[in-house]
């Protein structure tokens, strides 16, 4: 059975929405969890649920708040001892190194020891990172592991990697993040043969900064191992046209931001709109189920968490905003990868076994 | 009397949208215009327009369009032949060397040679920046051109740069993008003590690539010249809390046509979900006015255009696409940033006149 060990105490939200999210999952899709963090916290919280139940708040608010009954005692629910908490301002080498006993160490320990099968963490994202590589080790002939973010567009889900792990990176590793983002595209998304691209600043073959550059030309003379379809613009990726998008950790990132930031600042402008008088109140609560629709569609929650690929084993980075539902999703995620053996797949296109 | 050249024969919609939008704002602004293309089509699109007048589309086809009146006739409106096109696909370098007689070296070389006082072009954006650094040249100090393009968020304008010009850049460059935005927020914005900051994939100061952290660190030396404020992540930028954003431009573009992306897909997705039923149809038309008016904050067509700074003259490149009302707002731009005297405010930073 594969079983999940969750970071319980990672995240702006944790302890509670971990937890909730982890119990959340053990019901819904009846997957095995682990919860690692300070066992008075877990205790507590498990508690709580039995008797309140899990307060489901989806759509940022602009829904009324949902309260689901649980009996987390019939749940399958390990429960993990981690004295120490890593947080968000350390330095995640140093963290790593010094807090033996946190959550987020025990946490990639219980895949290490086979207690567990994947890892969901929320909290800091360089802890997480380093505790994967450190405690995991990289997958043979990976260079560097890289997060892969999945985004909607307007045709179907898209694969961005690396969104953040790496911020100088050769084209090398440029083009085993496309390799791995295919590969989990195609095993988890079941995309078949999905078309990678370039993030770059236009179209044509020679756009682009020296990274860029290379990167295709990289790209180019390996096009019969992959469907390479070139360079794609920020513009272009939400058209639904390719399947895994490609670019360093820095450039990624501020992709993903800005995506958030957009977002945020659109349902900020609507409400802000819809608010002003009578009949925008009133035009607010008609349009509102519409809203939600579009909210549960570009909402990051519904993707629960990035994936960190290139470490032996999975570990699913969340939100550090993550929600309970978030964290449900991201279990899913979890899971969902190592059924689908993501990792296996990796390793044998270098030739060699996990 | 400032008088502002325009490419007529740039852009995807050249040289119908360009000439409307030129004569909108010669007549709305009262400002003189230069049309720089061939004649031939200048004239025709100028009868037409004393014909049908002009059409004006706003929204993205989301409102009924408009016509309005003009004489031409009676506006300042010079005309300049140009015989040859530079075309979207050309090696900008090349094509401006080559091709001499092109509507948009020969609008550079009516502010050369004092007919106008600043470019606006829709073209190829590489041939408007390659033109006008080669016929206006660097202002004395400045390493590199950059390009400024003005964003809303949820307060006020924001200011991006570079948004393109450069790809590969030092901290050095990074650094006079930094002033030459300032100075830009300043003069023409209108915005007391701009507050800077540097695009990044996290807020303290050791974040970021070898770039991010090295341009820190030069803006940090010389923080008694600027508002610095530090670092800044892509979702932070459209709160309203910075006024200027520093970034290569290969980052700068791409979450440029990201936010670009973003956008068009949320109404895409409005669209969608509001044509789908009855009940829907009508919602539709109720929220059509709060959609027009967020649209209109969002829409790159009101602030025009962006503003190539650093060269020794005004140049406003334009988007592609852009629309007849682009252009008249490009046109206002262009004429309140020499009316601003921006460059004059630049070159006297390294001690010297423009």
């Amino acid at each position: 059975m594969t079983r999940i060990a969750i970071d319980a105490m990672g995240g702006d939200n944790a302890p509670r929405a971990i937890v909730e999210g982890a119990v959340w999952a053990a019901m819904e899709y009846n997957i095995p969890i682990e919860l690692v963090g300070k066992l008075y916290d877990i205790e507590r919280e498990l508690d709580r649920i039995d008797q309140e139940g899990i307060v489901v708040s989806v759509g940022g608010g602009m829904l009324p708040p949902k309260r689901i009954k649980v009996n987390t005692k019939s749940l399958d629910i390990k429960k993990t001892q981690a004295t120490e908490v890593i947080e968000m301002g350390e330095a995640p080498g140093q963290a790593i190194r010094k807090k033996k006993n946190s959550s987020i160490v025990l946490a990639v320990n219980s895949v290490v020891t086979g207690s567990s099968d994947a890892i969901v963490a929320a909290g800091s994202t360089g802890a997480a990172m380093g505790a994967s590589l450190f405690g995991l080790g990289r997958l043979p002939g990976i260079e560097r592991p890289a997060i892969a973010t999945v985004l909607p567009t307007m045709k179907g889900p898209l694969i961005l990697i690396d969104s953040g792990a790496n911020t100088d990176c050769t084209p090398e590793m440029l083009f085993q993040f496309g390799l791995m983002g295919s590969i989990y595209a195609k095993s988890v998304l079941k995309i078949e043969n999905p078309r990678i691209a370039i993030l770059n600043i236009g179209e044509e073959a020679g756009k682009g900064d020296e990274l860029a550059k290379d990167t295709y030309k990289l790209f180019d003379e390996n096009k019969d191992k992959f469907n390479f379809i070139g360079n794609a613009e920020g513009k272009e990726i939400f058209l639904g046209n390719c399947d895994v998008v490609v670019c360093d950790g820095f450039v990624g990132n501020v992709a993903l931001k800005t995506i958030e930031g957009v977002a945020r600042m659109f349902f900020y402008m609507i409400k802000k709109e819809l608010c002003q008088d009578f009949l925008s109140k009133l035009i607010g609560i008609l349009v509102r189920p519409v809203l939600k629709k579009m909210y549960s569609k570009v909402n990051y929650e519904e993707f629960g968490g990035a994936l960190l690929l290139g470490v032996k084993g999975i570990t699913v980075i969340c939100h550090g905003r993550s929600t309970a539902y978030a964290i449900k999703n991201a279990v899913k995620v979890a899971y969902n990868a190592v059924e689908a053996g993501v990792n296996k797949t990796i390793a044998s296109y270098y030739g060699e076994k996990e």
